[in-house]
């Protein structure tokens, strides 16, 4: 994309009211933009690594059997008040509304009732099962607060995928392919060092859930880590007990802010008892079914993102998220110029490789290009220049170095090489 | 993908409270499933398609020089207040909630305020216009009545672009390049012989705008196509002086029911003045931003290309929007036959070749598989089975064709044969 076209521009200063960091840079590179506290816009860029990140997530999601669906946010109260949680007593982030009628309606928070009925259409004997679906859907949660930037607002999308199961044991056998699945979900992500899987209270089926932290400062949790097991404990069940269950000693504990980027919970018969979701095993008598539920809040890993890995000059993204993966500068205003010829060339030629490229042609100084390029923050600059012709070639420099060097155009193109595949 | 691990079935009847042929199709080849009246789960098969449907449509905002972007639903009064359109007096369409704090927060059901309102943090000089830039995004509407299926419900993903254009031409220039861009669209889609640019009513600014109506039993507007010129006049407008200034006769114009699966719209400066939406022009003189808005709902025309080309098997799907491409069907139930075997490298080697293959190797009959392949509606259907190969290979059949023809695989795979790009 020409960066003369991208109507978004990176401004100096962030809002003064945006006093999360992920928020402010955000802001002032141009992702997003403030709708109301709690509910942000993506623009061009910021919905580029929004995608990216659901993406990621998607290929995983299908490589361990997940079915993508999309369920709408309207909710009527039936199915919710079965499992008790209509009131909002109960549930006090509940946004509702009403239909013409007068009917009240609700806007939904999570999904396990209305996934739950649906499946009563399509599973009734034990070769229906097991089932895996999941979907990216609009979230709505009345936040009392809404803080820490895009990391908790009113509004988000959530990757929630449900597992339907037969047995307690197929359910906690694939309990563990998804806990491995997001593991490789956060590495992929550039946070994966950072998150660990922490010990969370489980409910009435399983003793322990479990939650992904990301050690970060913004984060609203604390969590006490385990460096040699690699695993840590969420605050709230920190208990003797759970400390003898999983052999480690307080001791040998450090306390961090974390900030929860996925959980996976074992839901067990809660939900399949109390909505009748039931199937027919081999000697026809009637089961009910075994259910999961795991969530990944794509925006905030990318608010998580940029609180962890972002630097004094601006924003820094990880391969794979990155709204672009170069970005090619051309620092001639002459456009007769060999720099300014070799700089379109380069475009056309990166492009036609499926090379993502943000091409910044605008007629701006080389100070103000180069600080932009720092401030947005994709991984590989590369400088077009009567300077850098001169040298040989074209300047390369990546987002996180401070030394560059000069390539010909024929090595960089070579290095993108893509196969057909 | 195996229609073994597809959680959905099909199913012989539609639920009785489904009047709408398009839902009752949908439902029972399980696309969708019906949540509460006006609102439906996309499955499997359904989100293929309605994602298929989006990505025609992407494609052709992207031609047109439309940036993609996404803005929250949760609206505050502000801005609605200023255009007066925060009234339930005036929409009547509202779903409204509040926030904790009791202030009033509603649900988008368009968006040009927070659009307009959006571009003041970017469009300051006429060197920053013209801008495109558009969304899918998901739209609430509290219809009184919900009927017809996925074509009208309260709650639907709609791609909404706006146009900012520096002087009233500009935007009737680009205006007409959108107008194409649909044309090109609806071809695409499979419904463009069946589309016709309709006459609406314009507003303040523009004598008139323009609807893309589809003829379609199950559509709630009426049109007057006039052959010869290819347009059409929206019953709204069908006064002397309109047929007057589009210089047709009513003798000249047949009647039909029709589905509004598009339309565009001049805003001129409606918004950008009550918004406050200026740029400084070249004599640094503040002048309103120029606009214009052009809606797509990507579920009616999932709906409407129901309605138009399913026949009494079940769905039909236009080559662009179908789910799979090729519905490979296995009939030995024997896995160590050399039919099965054939069936399994058939699968293998397309979907190596990045063909779309939904693989039918279920335990059913052939009579069910093809009962099912009709239903669902896959453009090619391809049966694998020891007649098959008797006779020299894999037996092919159009959805549309009612003779079917046996060629080898060799044959099969170079129809398929995809170029490096």
């Amino acid at each position: 994309m020409r960066q003369s076209q991208l109507y978004t521009k990176t401004r100096k200063e962030a809002p003064a009211d945006e006093i999360a960091k992920n928020a402010q840079l955000l802001i002032r590179a141009g992702f997003i933009n403030k709708e109301m506290a709690g509910a942000y816009a993506y623009l061009p860029l910021g919905l580029r690594v929004l995608n990216k990140i659901m993406d990621v997530i998607r290929d995983e999601m299908n490589t361990i059997g997940g079915q993508e669906i999309t369920l709408p946010a309207l909710q009527e109260p039936e199915v919710w008040e079965k499992t008790n949680r209509w009131s909002e007593e109960v549930v006090d982030v509940w946004f509702k509304t009403e239909l013409k009628s007068g009917a009240k309606v609700g806007l939904g928070f999570t999904h396990e009732e209305p996934f739950t009925r649906m499946m009563k259409q399509f599973i009734r004997s034990y070769k229906d099962l097991p089932v895996y679906a999941y979907q990216f859907q609009t979230k709505f949660r009345n936040e009392t607060r809404a803080k820490s930037g895009i990391m908790r607002t009113r509004e988000f999308i959530m990757k929630d995928l449900y597992s339907f199961c037969r047995t307690k044991e197929d359910q906690e056998k694939y309990y563990e392919v998804v806990k491995e699945a997001y593991v490789k979900i956060f590495n992929r992500l550039g946070i994966g060092e950072k998150t660990y899987v922490t010990f969370a209270s489980g409910g009435v089926f399983s003793k322990y859930s479990h939650e992904f932290q990301t050690i970060c400062d913004a984060g609203e949790d604390e969590i006490y880590i385990h460096d040699g097991k690699r695993i840590a404990i969420n605050k709230e069940v920190m208990l003797p007990e759970v400390l003898a269950d999983l052999g480690v000693k307080q001791e040998d504990l450090r306390v961090e802010k974390a900030s929860e980027v996925g959980n996976i919970f074992n839901l067990g018969t809660r939900f399949s008892e109390a909505l009748e979701l039931s199937y027919q095993d081999e000697e026809g008598i009637s089961q009910p079914v075994w259910m999961g539920s795991y969530g990944i809040g794509p925006a905030r890993v990318m608010g998580v993102i940029v609180e962890l890995l972002s630097d004094a000059k601006g924003l820094v993204w990880p391969a794979e998220v990155a709204p672009f993966s170069v970005h090619l500068i051309s620092l001639s205003k002459d456009k007769d110029s060999q720099a300014a010829k070799t700089a379109e060339e380069l475009y056309t030629k990166l492009t036609d490789a499926h090379v993502e490229v943000l091409f910044d042609d605008r007629e701006e100084s080389a100070g103000a290009k180069f600080a932009d390029s720092d401030l947005i923050g994709i991984p590989m600059r590369v400088v077009v220049s009567d300077k850098s012709l001169q040298a040989g070639g074209v300047e390369i420099k990546e987002r996180t170095s401070d030394t560059s060097e000069i390539v010909t155009v024929e090595q960089l193109l070579k290095s993108f090489a893509q196969n057909c595949d």
